[in-house]
Order: C-alpha cells, then structure tokens, then sequence
C-alpha cells in the first residue's frame, strides 16, 4: 500500500545537503543563509521565543530548541559532547524540522550538523557587517576545529575577507584548516600563537572547544577597534573571555535569557548591559559607534537561525533531487479511522 | 560517497510500523507495550521529567515531550489540530527519538502517530488493571474516533474485557467502530445515548473531541463501582466530566504539574487530592479500595509512555525488515573535519 502525498515529508540527508551546498556554492548559500537570517532578525517580535530545552547528563547535554514566527513552526535537535570527539564521534550532531502552525503537519525534515555549521558561520558574518569596522579585511581564527573553514568562508562571502590568520593548540588541527582553505581565495596564515594570529586582524573569532571556563584571550592581548566574535562560550561553565575583556567592550547578544546563562557573559552580574543583536539589524539600537570601540559578539546560537536556515533549504529544494520522501505521517482515508487504515494494510 | 554505519539511523515508517504491529500481533504488542509501561511507571522517579513544551495557536498546538532515564533520550514531536479533521486531515500527527544520553547520537527515529494510539490504548489499560473493580468485563466506549478500536482491544488482552458498548454523538462513528472490530473476539453492542452504553458496564471510556468545556458525563449517570477512562479531556479548555463526578471519585493521574493543567481536574482548585499511578503501580500508595468507589484515571498522556514505547519498538526490530537506516547524522572521519567531508563529497 502506498502512502498517500500527505503522510509524506520531504527529507534531506547529509548526502543530500552537501550536494545541495556544492549544487547553490558554499559561498553563494552562506550569503544566502545570512540573508534569510537577518530578515528573521528583522522581524524578531514576531517570533514566540523560549530558552532551548535541554536535558544534561555528566558527558553532555541534548536540546530542542523550538520557535515559531505563526505561519511555520521550527525546532532542531541538537547534542553537544565535548568527549565524544576522542572516540571518533561529532561532539555536535543535529538535525531539524519544519512545520505548518495551521495543521501541524511537518513540511520539511533535515540534518542540520552540516546545515548548523552553516548558519553558524552566516550569523557570525552577517553580525559582522554590522558591528566589525569598516575595511575590516583580516580575521584571527582562533581554534581551528569543524567550525574554522564556515567562518572563514563566510567573512569573505559576506564581510570582504582577504587574509585569515589560524591559530589551534594543536597543530594538526590549523594544518587541516590551512588544507582545506587553500585554493578558497583567502590568504591564509598560520601562527604559532594566538597573539601572532591577532597581529593586524579586525575580527577575531574565537571557536574552541574546552568545556570549562578557560582564557582564550587575555586583556592585554586585545587592542582597540576590533570585533570579536566569540563563538565556543556556548553552555554553562564554558567561556573563552577574561572578564576584564567584557568589561571593555560593548556586548552585542541574539536573547539575552539565554545568552545569560550560556555566553561570556555568565561571567558578569546578571545587569550587565547588552545590546540586542536584531535592534542593531532592524535600526533601532546603535551598532559600532566609534573606531576605537570593541564590539563583541557574544554567540550561543539561537532556535531563530535554525529556522532561518530551515526556510532558506525549504526554499531552494523545489526543482532539485536532493531530498526524499519520508513515510512519516499516517494519513487514513477518513481521519476517525486510523485502525481500519491498519487493518487494511495486512493484506 | 556512502554515509558511515554512525551516520545511520533506524528509521520506522508508518507502513514499516503498520507491518510490525501485524507481525506480532495487534493484542501482543499492546501487551507488550504495557508491560514496558508498567516498568517505566515503576521506576518513575528516576526519569527527568517536565511538562510538555507547547507552541499554540489559534488553531491547535504543537509539542514537543522530552524526557529521560539517564541512559537514553527520548521526545515526541506530537500536534493538536481539531479543526484538521473536517479538512480531511489528522487531529493528531506525531514522530518520535530516541538517543544515547552517552554520545548524543540518536538511535531510532520512528513515526509515532500510530505508535502513539498504541501506547495511549495500552496504557489505559495498564492502569484499569490496577484501577478497574474485580471481574470487569464491559466497557462503555463513549466517543467512537481514531482511538476507539485501540482501547477496546487494549482492555480486551490486558484486562478480559468481553463485551465493548459503543456510542457517539455521529451514528457514522459507530458504525466504523463496530465494523472494524467484527471478529475482534469482543461482543460488540452500539448504543443510541451515552446512557444505554453504560448499562452494565464496570469501565466507562470517555474519548471525544471536541475542544471546549463539554460534559460527555454528568453526575446522575454514574453509580458507584465504576472504574472511568477519561482519555479526551486533554489540554486546557478541553474536559469531559461535569465537576460533581470528580467530587465523587478517587482521582489518579500521570503527573500532577501537566495534569493539573490539561486535564479533568483542571476544573477543580489546584490542591485537590490525587493520586500519582507510579505510587500505585509500585505498591507505594493505594489502588481501588473498595467495591462501591469509583476511580477514575484522568489521562492526558506522558513523555515517559513515548518513551516506553519507543523503547518496545527499538527492542522489537532486530532481525526484522521493518526499518530503514537513514542517513541523519554527519559522520567525517575526523570529527574536526566537517569541512574537509563536504570537499570530498564534491566529487
């Protein structure tokens, strides 16, 4: 028996999603990506917004992270398992959904380990254009793990990016971000320290993966002017930041709620000002005001940039192949009958 | 390039659970999801547990339930729509996870819309084990929906029910419930009112759907000794009993922080006794007392049954064709390399 169209949901494996990243350009959807984000941003208000849901255990923690701007309805699931990378395991893998708010029924299932990799790396850039100063052309990367080459690419897409100075404690990982970055038009150097990576660079983007509080940068190392993004302080307990940092600069979040308890800034009082990131975007909140200014964008990643990113896959897979049906809804000739539908399907 | 054997997950289809349930058996696997139930409710405190996490609208509501024993995760993804079924559509759709609390990684995905009528009929039964009066053969199914057959046939392995009453408000109803339960083994009787099924019976179901304040039940219909089902009473806003029965009854109920809000009792004030069906089930607190009480289970349906649930499914489907592995999870052989696994995957 075949399932009828509506019990069908439109599914994007991995394999799918990197030949429809390969089909648009990584660079092309990262722009694209940052678009649909910042259109999101825009409309912020819209949004029901609530704290991801998470389930914590002594090795790690599993989310949902659910949103809803009234037409769609999104979540992703999403684990982080710091661990889990010295027994050959992602510590991040996820995979998302979208929703019709009038039926309730799924319109689209993805994996979204790539996909999050993706977003991340467009809503750095695309905070970037706002906050970084202007001309900003050279990038300290600073942890040179899964996340490194997306931002790379994604500064250069989005922001102009010319050089991007790599910097990891260990060394095989910034030679694999050297590899894979060659040939991507971007100058790329690699460092010995990360005060060498910070030498003449306008952003710095810090993305390790320690979970502890740990000091990716201290005071001294940070002059004025420049944009830091700081991606790896992303749950409780997990900072990259000295304190004295934070206190120098102007803190831009995406929900503060949120941010409070996982970003940099669960290192300060729980008053501390913050800017909010779609105020920035939509006009209504100053961005960088000065030269000497140090914006800093404290990322945790947030359930509206899943469902950005969601949307934007959602829109461009009519007219490709890469997607299969899933059998995941049971859709009974009449709705009341869900066991004759059973009892039919024996024979 | 092919997915490694980590980047796979089993994936139930509603035709692959259809064929599974026939395969054991549609008496066999309720039995068999009680007794995972029942094991689940006996070692209640040791889940995480929280009331579900809703997103509504003016049209239904959409939900995610989470929760976890330690060693694995689960969550439903489960909607509400009432207004679905006069466009042809399901009232209800769900999917469920299961993963490793250890790595994060998911281990089943699996339809949930039949899975979930499953569960809910077995668990009903499960408890009116425990609940309903000595020798209970008869059952009043009031409401003649998608879940009607499901209960009916739960009580019938589960507790011996010989003979179901049915009755709907839409004689068309019942008409698709006698139909499909012909040859089930059970007397089947359709009744005119809701008052002529309760003739003899010593378990009244109540599953309607309507989304307001209704009163399926009022107080002069029941006599003692009666163990009551009420399954449809199931968000807020949504009952099925008039107040005066729920004066009369002992109540019994999931989890008090969720039922209080959706269920029966959210009618009456917020410090009316009741009793949580874990302590029954473990001996801890009181089950039917006498011959002349009347029970009543007030079920709104919990996380940890879509969990027991998925765990049946998970243990039935070794050795079976009834799942395929689906390629969700991003698996590059060094797991700092995502980048690098979508380079390759280019050509």
């Amino acid at each position: 028996m075949k399932p009828s169209e509506k019990a069908l949901v439109p599914f994007v494996s991995v394999d799918h999603m990197m030949q429809l990243i390969h089909r648009i350009g990584v660079e092309e959807m990262l722009r694209g990506l940052a678009e649909y984000i910042e259109a999101d941003f825009r409309r912020w208000d819209l949004f029901d917004k609530t704290p991801r849901v998470a389930s914590h255990s002594d090795v790690g923690v599993i989310e949902l992270m659910p949103t809803s701007d009234g037409e769609l309805y999104g979540f992703k699931y999403v684990n982080g398992h710091p661990k889990n990378t010295r027994e050959g395991l992602q510590t991040v893998t996820a995979f998302g959904l979208l929703a019709s708010v009038e039926t309730g029924y799924p319109v689209l299932l993805s994996e979204m380990t790539m996909l999050t990799a993706m977003r991340t790396a467009a809503t750095s850039a695309m905070v970037a254009k706002h906050l970084a100063p202007k001309g900003a052309d050279t990038m300290a990367m600073i942890g040179n793990g899964a996340q490194s080459e997306f931002q790379s690419l994604a500064m250069k897409a989005i922001c102009g990016l010319k050089t991007v100075r790599l910097y990891d404690t260990d060394p095989q990982a910034t030679r694999k971000a050297a590899r894979n970055l060659a040939g991507s038009g971007l100058e790329v150097v690699t460092c010995a320290s990360a005060e060498e990576s910070m030498e003449g660079a306008q952003i710095i983007t810090t993305c390790t993966a320690d979970k502890q509080y740990a000091t990716i940068l201290t005071d001294n190392m940070v002059g004025a002017g420049v944009h830091i993004n700081a991606i790896g302080g992303d749950c409780p307990g997990k900072t990259e930041l000295a304190p004295a940092i934070l206190h120098r600069s102007d803190i831009f979040v995406e929900y503060p709620p949120q941010t409070r308890i996982e970003g940099e800034i669960q290192q300060l009082e729980a008053d501390h000002p913050v800017t909010e990131l779609w105020q920035v975007v939509n006009g209504t909140a100053p961005g960088r005001t000065g030269d000497r200014q140090i914006t800093l964008f404290d990322s945790v990643g947030f359930a509206i940039e899943d469902f950005s990113a969601l949307r934007y896959v959602r829109d461009q897979l009519p007219g490709t192949e890469f997607y299969h049906p899933l059998d995941l809804l049971a859709d009974p000739d009449d709705p009341r009958d869900l066991f004759g539908m059973l009892q039919r399907s024996a024979s």
